[in-house]
């Protein structure tokens, strides 16, 4: 398979222990992961060849971090070292009424002070086909989203798909910001993919009759609203994941794909969650995956949902799952029989 | 907001981890924790001031026992020091049809031992408006009895506002001699709350065809416990926790609550149990803040139903959330999306 | 309560943490385990005597899975020391869609390079009335097939009743060796103890109209199979266990019995999994101990029934419960009530 | 090898990991231990047939207690089960120049309530040819002194060799009630073992010169309370470990016998500790466990020394380690080398 | 005794579990540390009255470290709450010739960011003697130099006795930068306390002939610090403390105090060291608090030696002994038996 | 640098926490390691190019030991994927008297059975200087044996510098076979390393006069034996590590180098050990990566031990240090001062 490239920031996650709070922790759990970070896993994890594109400091901290990411199969050569700090998340695990909590303590990081002209895309790109990013790269200041701009710049230019998940984080921009933003970058995507808020709050379309504090979603809203992405940006393809939350423990999950022909609603699996970060990047890399391997794009959008309804069951932002393990699943086994 | 007192015992709490039995254990989890004592943190953690009174052994377990209240806000100068141990109680996580198991070993503790006269009530309720304990302190044997009513009738001389949970422990005392020490420390109450069996094994007031091992609960029965505990002991208020026991980890919980006038019922939650114990203590800590700032009564009670409803959700005896977070449940949030 | 004997391998297990992967563990769960130890583990913990017999090598692992077995009252003074090594099992647990998968690492193991004569099979039946085996057991090899031959013939010889748990696995062997091997074997088994899978892999004896993959299961068809299993092999008892497997976290439990008189149906029981290996082993045990304690048959079931239940909630392959809280849960008290 | 008894109590030991203080402490390591058990669990180790006395409370910490002792190879059949509770006893692990702290939770433990009479001696000694006992088990109470003198009476009938480790603790009774009560049990007593202080506290024998503040040990004045002991109770073997306490981390060890007719000054250790509780236990399993088996005197003590050293340098009460280990230090080789 | 009031940063403190490196690690250990919350928890285990002044951020992780303050008794009424984020240090245990590391990451912490005026020091002060700071505070940027100017100015004029650690960072600041700051600071000191490099550091005094890497030391060189700190600032009292640096594992570690008048050199400890972060705070906690209790100059001094070579042998920067504790050890008891 | 090829075996490790002996364990550490491997990974840590080749099962094993060498920068694209399983081995660590203790379980191994042809060494060695192997590797079996030769004689043929690290180990072969092995393997080796006993078991080549087991190690043999190696095999180099051996937590490590004209000597450091697995191995390491490097052979040498020396203070197999911290100790700074 060629090569996908996925920008963006790699932190440090700490979480205590099960379903303890942070004011109750006297250990914290360490992973590393980031939306486009947790991408390229899931590509080199099912096999694929995947680099991923950040800037960590030159200490334990930053090594530790690409070293998490060669340990599961990511090519780290791209990865430049400096800056002040890496920045870090701390996750408290929900359960049940309670959300998990994020506290994001991300400022300052050396990817976040990147300046135009310190990647050679022209160089990391050679030999890939596909370049991944989201919405949260360009949050993370101007010089961070000029840095993207050059990438999808560079990208469109030799050719490669660009595919950007929308990702948006209030705590990182307002949807003004972003949309001026998101707006100068999407002429240069194929594929768009986002949650079930994201179109609102980034390009302020809005899915009718949802309320995803409820659980409540309307199908017909989120075609409207893939629809209008294409219309809009011109793009080729537009998926979008439905997460139906009842509780902290319990998810409804399922995705639609329009591809500017045909709409495809995939499967919808209910899931008992055991940790649900980054389980719209693992839908992600598992989209990207499918349609670089060639699958239909119905069998691709199932792969990615089976994919990214195996992610809520793994601790950590990756998805430590094998192809094998996606296809079986989304050829029906959801029985959880002890494999021998 | 003024301050609260509560009375009781503290203890070492010693969990096998995860599900495992105290057989299979080769470290246990510690944590303190006591009827009172949740209570009292539980005030200290929405931002209320609140003191615990106790005596525990002037030895580092004593001392720890101490720092893990003060920790968490709770104010411990009146806590004696002296005695002879700290008690202990040992606590096995259950699991779907297999119920959690405690074992106590709490005899002769520290406060088990206390006399009439070791604690100077007018000081301690200083600055107090509210005095709480529950019907396992004077359970601990006649000399504590007498140190409670010492408690109550101070507090009421000094007008503050009483509150017992009636909290029956069968492997402390009788029925019969819960009765007659109870009927007499509930003169000085104003506020008493129980949960679906304490009135009837405390004061025989038995509700109508419910059965707590089969999770089936006849919510005009407990209406009329309610009513019958007002009438008998001329109450304030009642307020009964009601829990519908499917499993160890399924539960569906609410409340209803009497002031004399009106019948008030919580909304129900149906809860995937991380640890239920202190979920009634919860309860108690929530209506007690909540009347002391000023709610209407209906909305306390459904700030306490939604504080225990949270309590459930995190390990250990203490409810570690903030008054946002229940408040944001009270108001309809249940989805246990993550919150960044 | 007269000696029960089994007789197999102990292996050792080792389990990555929580719902971890093989691929992030850095740390691995110790526990000791096979069909036929925890079926001995299960008998002991009832009170009942049982004896374990097997072959580990001569080393401290070797010692430590005899540590284990003492360490919850079963009788090691049989098991033999020598050969080149312990089998070990690499256990992950499967959540929601993800199933538990079981890496096995016994090639080569002391037990599986037995060979006839190195038990003295009529001391150690000395005092006992029941032997149980399970079909791994021949299919370790020909050489321990062959063992287990000399076994079940010193059995018959000694009057003693024997059990055998089918047990298919199928990276043992084939279907069509376990046939040929279990054929031999069965002609000296009084009862013989199935899941839903195993008369169809052994035997080539199917339930009608199943899918364990769906978690349909057909009732009247697994009747069929254990009329036939009577009719065929001369049997006095069979029992068929019915895994309804939903996902991982969730299955229907439940099991039914002919004694070539009556079928009896059991209660059935949705769990919520903690840990569902030794499930079986865990039904068997029961079994053999109720019927041995004189239980009517109706009884003995539903005591199996209710002790396998209390399996899946406890980690590890034994089942560490009491004959108390089995009765209590067979009694119909699934309210998981805390027990104080 | 004919059978030892020992006789005391065994507690639950709760340990903070590593070198952490209670206070600090958010779990706790769990092993069982006490002086008794310690020993009957060294002899075992090395193959021998040990069975130790007690009673523990009908819960699950009883349980626990027995599954560990039964897990290193004990006989536990003689144990009885009832009373309030198992001891505990709380340990933090010093470093440097800061103590080990032990804190005992011990009151009201079932043994300690046990009554003359509970026990059939005639029966527990069937078999056996040595009965060990110390004296921390008088001083539990007149009960259980009372009790420990029903043992030694009926030991000394039945012909076994009796030894005593004295063992004195200042939390349990004074130096004067220990003379009064260990003059009358020393009568029965063949053997009698001490460390540096014991003889001073337990019948004021003082050996002349010594500091074991400082670490300054004066061998001849042990040679004279060596000398004392046997010529006033009449002794065949006396033998008293010598510890030099530099620091918590590091100490010398080494001992002196005396048989009556010749005096044996060991092999001297420097040791660099891990766990040092149970070093004395370990130093009396060894010598039992040697001259049972018919070590001459100089090579008894020897095998005791070297398997007391080795005990330093295992977490726990219990000295896990081979006889093989054992001999291997005691001819000479302390290098440490990894053992492949 | 009087309060204690010290200023400065607290941190969450990262610790790879033993002697692993950030590289390896799975989980870190969560503590919380810094050189002045570090001496206000000293003095608060000692039985003495100290508040701590800083500013945290308003999410769990200001929360909990809070907490942890309050946990060990610290009055944390004046701390702030507001800013981006708590400083992080991440250390890594040396061993042997490998030494600690320390990476920090406090860059843009809440402390950091604060103005003049935020502070009431004139309320803070109330009812206090002293006043303590080091010379990291003032390191964190020139606003916190302009905020601790104010609350030295703030001490003398209200009276309080003013300490100052030098504790030069080079991370922090230049020397040029320290000596600029510090000599404006060190006008309203009373004692300094520095370690064997921190005078040179910061002012430029270097004693004679040592060098701290190989851990020689000349006592006599460091008297002449000591006079030459006295008699360029007019303080009334300096103490240096003399580590001997032979490993990560062993140092002699010592002090000596000249009061203006006469000097004194403490006793000498060798320590195998278990965590020495804390270590020189520790000292520094001891010597206010025997100052404040009375103690003669020389006894305060052999006070803080004996306390900061206890907290080497404590994991975490707090110093968990109590006043009894380093009295034995003052007095000359190093022994490190174990204390029953 | 160019790149350096090592091949060999790579297992899993599993280690009881702390001293914990294997009987006690419950949860086992895990990490990889293996001769070769452990060699590529000092190389890759000082930022040298280094590849491992081995063969491993195709399940979650062999991946987890092919990521944990990702993690660490080797190259792992030639290992081969198939055969059985991943061997694995034991290791209880020792401490003061009692030895780390390694159990072996690696027969079967999926390198041990590969067979000649299977690997492409011309391939592999593509753009290499440098080939490492050791004893251990042909001492799995002929078919292994007959590899390596493959290996030797294709990597002289295109001119790569070859290395051997003779490393006997007993329990895979007896002197008189290793000695068959070796003769005809070292043909094609230019550089030889040994520990203080590998000549003489090997090659029947003895250093007079030193006894491993006392620690007294006589230099003068030991420059013989290097004499006698590079004579008798016509080597180019050979080193020798010394290891003075007083206990398993303290050993002398230093090492002599023998290049053909001149001796030299290395500084001896004095250890305190934390896991000394791997000490000999991060010596190879470290001189292949200096020599490579173009240090002075004096250099080299002191490089060599000052890394080998760093890897007894890291738990695990793998030496984490970089170059500059090994530069730092070999300059002389020992002295474990806290890095800030």
């Amino acid at each position: 398979m060629a090569k996908v490239v996925t920008f963006g920031e790699i932190m440090l996650r700490l979480s205590p222990p099960g379903y303890s709070r942070l004011v109750q922790a006297d250990h914290l759990e360490v992973t590393y992961g980031g939306g486009e970070a947790n991408v390229a896993v899931s590509i080199a994890n099912y096999g694929g060849d995947a680099a991923f594109v950040t800037k960590v400091p030159a200490n334990p901290l930053g090594q530790a971090a690409i070293n998490h990411l060669r340990r599961f199969g990511v090519d780290t050569r791209y990865i430049l070292r400096g800056g002040e700090r890496l920045g870090i998340y701390f996750l408290e695990h929900g359960a049940s009424q309670r959300p998990s909590k994020v506290v994001y303590d991300r400022k300052g990081s050396s990817i976040s002070q990147v300046q135009p002209g310190e990647f050679n895309w022209e160089e990391i790109f050679q030999g890939a086909k596909w370049f991944h990013f989201t919405g949260i790269t360009p949050a993370l200041g101007d010089n961070v989203a000029a840095v993207t701009l050059e990438a999808v710049q560079a990208a469109k230019k030799l050719g490669l798909t660009v595919s950007c998940d929308l990702n948006y984080r209030k705590n990182l921009w307002s949807p003004a910001k972003a949309q001026e933003t998101m707006t100068k970058l999407i002429q240069y995507v194929d594929i768009a993919i986002g949650n079930e808020e994201d179109a609102e709050k980034v390009f302020g379309i809005k899915a009718a009759a949802s309320d995803v504090t409820t659980g409540q979603l309307n199908e017909e809203g989120y075609r409207q609203v893939a629809l209008e992405l294409v219309r809009r940006f011109n793009l080729k393809m537009v998926a979008i994941t439905l997460r139906e939350s009842y509780s902290a423990f319990d998810n409804g999950w399922s995705a639609l794909l329009y591809d500017g022909k045909e709409f495809y609603r995939s499967r919808r699996y209910q899931i008992h969650i055991v940790d649900r970060v980054g389980g719209g990047d693992a839908f992600a890399g598992g989209l990207i995956y499918a349609l670089m391997e060639g699958f239909h794009v119905r069998d691709a959008l199932e792969f990615a949902v089976a994919a990214s309804c195996l992610k809520h069951t793994i601790p950590g932002d990756f998805n430590h799952v094998t192809r094998e393990e996606v296809m079986t699943l989304m050829q029906g086994d959801a029985s959880g029989r002890v494999q021998r």
